[in-house]
Order: C-alpha cells, then sequence, then structure tokens
C-alpha cells in the first residue's frame, strides 16, 4: 500500500447556457452537434472528494452521505473508467460527493457534479491536465459539465474530429469581467415527461426543424460571443432569448412532438415582455423543462424578481451571478480509516 | 336602367384549418406556399347581398346595419373589380353584410365573409361560375375563403402557376358524411400584437424552420386526406395537432420570434393531452393567435367540454359540427329603391 495518499477534493459550480447545447453527434462520447455558451453560476456547486486505494476491490460511492444507488455507482465507475484508462491505473476508489444544487433551483447538477468529479479524480490519480483536457474529460460524464470547468462565460467548442478531442471548452470572460444577474424562475407544473437526453434524441432524429437549428447555431454563437466582449445586454439578451426560442421550436416539430413548457412558463416569458415594453432590459432563457431563467442588470434585479413573483404560477426565484471555475480543497469531505 | 335586378345574395360558413395554411408565394393573388384542409363549420355564418346598379357612382357597403369604413369599403371595392373585369362589366354595387361569426367565437370571418361576398357578387353580375372558379374568386379576397364555398372536408391545393388559375379548394367528404366535433376554447388573452399577415410574412422571410414547414406539410396533407377517407379520428388527430405544432414552431424562429400563446393556451394544451392518457381521443389545433380550437367525436363532446370549462384561464367553449357550403338564398338583406 502506497504512502502517498492518492486523494483529492474539488468543487465545481453548476452552469446555465445562453446558446444552447441541443443534439449529440457521438452519444457515447457526448459530442454535440453544435457549439454553446454559458454562464457558470456562484450559488450551486458539488464537491467531491475522490480516494483510489490498493485494497478496494471496487469503487463506491456516498451521495449526500448516504450510499449511492447501483445505478449511480456503475455510471461514476464508467466514468473513472475513462480517467484509469488515461492514467494508466487501476485502482477502485472511494468517491464521496455533496451536492448543494437543489432539484428545486431549476438547474441540472450533472453539470458541477461531473466537472467536479473529473477535477478530484484526475488529481488524485495523479494526472497533471491543462484546464482544456480537463475539460475533455468532464465531457464525457455529461456535455455540459465541460463547461463547468472555467468560470464566468464561457465557449464549449463542438469541434468536428471524431475521437472528441477537439471538443472542450474555454473562458469568454471571468466571473469578475461582467456582473449579470440570473434569476431562476420555478414555475408550478407536473412531472418533466421526457428527459433531455431523450428531447434530445427524438429531435434530431425526427424534427424537420432541426436542420434550421444547426443552420443558425453558429451565427448565434458569433453574436453571442461579440455581444458579451462588448458587453452589450441588450444584445446578448436578444439573441439568448431567440436562441432559446428556437431550441423549443425544434422539439415541437419532433415525432411525437415534445412540450416542455407549462402555462406558467408562459405566463413569465409575457411578463418579461411586458417589463421590456416597460423600459427594463431583461431577458429570459428555458432549458429542457418547465423554469424559466431570466437575465437582468444586477441594477434591475429587485424589480424584476418582485414582478416575477407577483405571478399566480411563480413558486419561487432565486438569484445567481457569475461564478468561479473548478477549485481544488485542501480538506477533504472524509477520512477514509 | 335595367329591368333585370342584378341582384343575388348568398351564405357562406367559416372554416377551421386542419392543416394550416401560412406563408404566402403571392401577396397579391393570395396564392400559397403550401396546400392546406379544412372544415367548413355549421355555426358561424355571413350573409351578403350585392346589388350592381347602373345609377350608382361607386360601391356603397352597409356592415351589420352600419356603413362600412372607408377602409372595409376600399378592400371590398378591390375584390369586386376582380369580379368586375372578370364579368366585363363595369357597374358599382351595393354591398350588404351580415356576419355572424362573432369576434368572441375565435373564428376569422374573412374565408365566411369574402366566400359569401364571391357567390353573391358572381352571381348577381351574370358570371356562371363552377365551384372551383367561384373558389378561385373568393381566394383572391382571403386565402381561406377559397375553402368555404364547399362543405364539409375541403382541400385546398396551393398550386404552381404564377397566374394562380390552379390553386382552388375542392370537397373531400362533404358535411353528412362524417360527423365530428369541433369546439371553440377562448382563452383569457390581451391584444393580439402580431396581425396572421404579419406573422406569415415574418415567418417566410426570417424562420430557419420556413423550410423544413415546407418539406414536410405535404406528407401531413396525404396523411390528413387519407385519415379522413378512412374516417380514422385518432390518426387525422395526430397529423393536425403536429401541424399546428409545426406551424407556432416556425414563428418562434423568426426574427424577431412570434409568440401566439398565452399560459392558458398550454392549460388547454395540456389537459387534452391527459384527457388523452384517460382515454379519450382528443386533439388541439391553434390557429395565429391564443385560442384553442379542439377536435373530439362527438359522444365525447361533453365530457371533453365539461373538463376545458373547469380550467382557470378558459372563458368559454363553443361546440361546432361540419357545415354546408356556399348557399344561395332567395330573400334579400334589403330592398333598395
Amino acid at each position: 500500500m502506497s504512502s502517498n495518499k492518492l486523494i483529492a477534493t474539488a468543487k465545481a459550480n453548476t452552469n446555465i447556457a445562453l446558446i444552447k447545447y441541443w443534439g449529440k453527434r457521438d452519444e457515447k462520447l457526448f459530442l454535440p452537434m453544435n457549439s454553446s455558451l454559458s454562464i457558470t453560476l456562484n450559488n450551486f456547486h458539488t464537491i467531491t472528494t475522490v480516494e483510489f486505494r490498493e485494497e478496494l476491490k471496487e469503487d463506491k460511492l456516498i451521495w449526500n452521505q448516504a450510499p449511492g444507488s447501483a445505478k449511480e455507482l456503475m455510471k461514476i465507475s464508467s466514468f473513472l473508467d475513462i480517467i484509469r484508462k488515461e492514467a494508466g491505473a487501476s485502482l477502485y476508489a472511494n468517491v464521496i460527493t455533496e451536492n448543494h444544487v437543489p432539484t428545486a433551483a431549476g438547474f441540472a447538477s450533472s453539470a458541477s457534479g461531473y466537472a467536479a468529479l473529473a477535477a478530484a479524480a484526475t488529481k488524485a490519480i495523479g494526472l497533471d491536465l491543462s484546464p482544456e483536457g480537463l475539460s475533455k474529460i468532464a465531457r464525457q460524464g455529461s456535455g455540459s459539465a465541460c463547461r463547468s470547468i472555467y468560470g464566468g462565460f464561457v465557449e464549449w467548442q463542438k469541434g468536428c474530429l471524431e475521437d472528441g478531442s477537439d471538443s472542450f471548452a474555454r473562458q469568454i470572460l471571468d466571473e469578475k469581467a461582467w456582473n449579470v444577474t440570473i434569476l431562476s424562475v420555478m414555475v408550478t407544473a407536473g412531472q418533466k415527461k421526457v428527459s433531455s437526453r431523450e428531447g434530445m434524441k427524438r429531435t434530431v432524429e425526427s424534427s424537420p426543424f432541426y436542420q434550421g437549428w444547426l443552420d443558425t447555431v453558429g451565427e448565434d454563437m458569433e453574436a453571442a460571443k461579440k455581444a458579451i466582449r462588448n458587453r452589450d445586454f441588450e444584445f446578448l439578451g436578444a439573441v439568448l432569448e431567440g436562441n432559446a426560442l428556437k431550441m423549443h421550436a425544434t422539439m415541437l416539430g419532433a415525432k411525437p412532438p415534445i412540450i416542455y413548457w407549462e402555462s406558467g412558463t408562459l405566463e413569465v416569458i409575457h411578463r418579461i415582455q411586458d417589463l421590456r415594453q416597460e423600459g427594463i432590459l431583461t431577458f429570459f432563457t428555458i432549458d429542457a423543462g418547465p423554469n424559466v431563467k431570466v437575465l437582468c442588470e444586477p441594477k434591475n434585479e429587485d424589480k424584476v424578481k418582485q414582478a416575477l413573483m407577483g405571478l399566480r404560477s411563480v413558486q419561487k426565484v432565486i438569484s445567481c451571478n457569475p461564478g468561479e471555475g473548478v477549485k481544488y480543497l485542501s480538506e477533504h469531505l472524509i477520512e477514509w480509516t
């Protein structure tokens, strides 16, 4: 047994896509059909400790202080296999994860989850990776995780190689360079009926609009990057809102059609449009679900929040700002005996 | 002054599109980009009397017992010019119209309006037209009017000639051949912000999804016609619902995007989907506005109506069935002195 402990702990924030990742060209390698762009958030994160140990006969998982399910463990083991292969190692690991992205916040926890796991596991096993290298590894756990490696405004270049070696994220602006407010608006809704994984797949396979999405998402990326470089909030807002609507439009054309919106979704959409009529610059984006994320300038946060809280179907509004990228912690989540 | 009175009165019903007319290839001739399919309804109609008189110095319009606006009169005069040209005549006309398509019913009155006007005016002036010929004339007042010439299930073939001579409607099944229930569901909504004319135009000019619409609407037409011939309600329903969603999807891709749906629209959509889960075959379609039209089998009418009336944002549900095509009346709306 080695006296050098193979242990590391990393913290990663989740992110929200402004230009959406929608459709895979390779299901196994998580290679996207299009590039995407996100803001890493400051409020919701995952902390993960990974320790590789010689005496382990299999990987073990503690998830929010309880043993992880067999299904979760299998996914995480497969992901660790990628890292073991990269490192030429065969040790099993203890994985301890604390997830601080409550479902009720309306953000995906897979982005912060796989970013933290990738960072902790690669460091514990002794791989010395560039952020880009780490981004490529995280991508293979969950596509959007590759963006959570960095803070602030982040671009995921889709790449074109079959092995995925050119498909990774990079930072456009760090989290301190431009402050914007992101409101997560939770609306009354039933159970989500179609997973985003299935939604993507069905859209790529059956929607007559998917080609129109691919034909224009490149322009959206260029326009959004330009707006971010120029700190042009109004221009950025128009681009991201149009991009989100296009993503949902592609699903309406799928067979059978996919409708993630609920009545509350449209209540928020129209209120945001009305606020703009009233002179307050604010824009919405919507992921593969009924909840709405609203962007505004920090000076208007209170006004926008109040307007949204006044809506019948709004249950909760949580406010975020741009946050930092992956960070290593010196304290570990647990001392293994 | 002629002793043969040049007078005729016609009644036309409005119609609801199951496969939508969305986009013009010729704005002036009302030539559509795609074929469409509709049901003529039994409940809402327009009755119009037209009398051409030698002593008139201009066209005159009485609209629901009041003088028509200058704008309305101009539109109607332009339309009568087409008929005068066809007949080689130059007489002006008195036009008296009674419109029984209340705005609150959520149906367009232009379809029944121009169908009745075309029928009355062509007969009054002595043109002996086939239904197809009449359909071509009506089309030049309002595209969807060309379908209201016939009862029951009606197809508008888009045609391909530049002069529009092959763009007219024809009947698929008459109104007695297959009874279905059409519910017009009015939801709470603000003012419509974008006219359907403008919505169409903006979509054709700027939506990356418009090509996907054109690429698939032909299949939808064939599938819907097959379902109608087979009286296959479930198959027809799936096709018309998908087609309506696709039409709205094309608008979400327009620049700027067009969203006709209100929160109540989605409340109805989801209730209809739930009813299907509960085993009741019912389907929705949506025109360029927030209201929903729901199709069901007559045996389920009460159940569906009741379910919809229970929704918070539903204001009114009006029920219709397939109705007849244009009919000439022997009584005229007014005796001119």
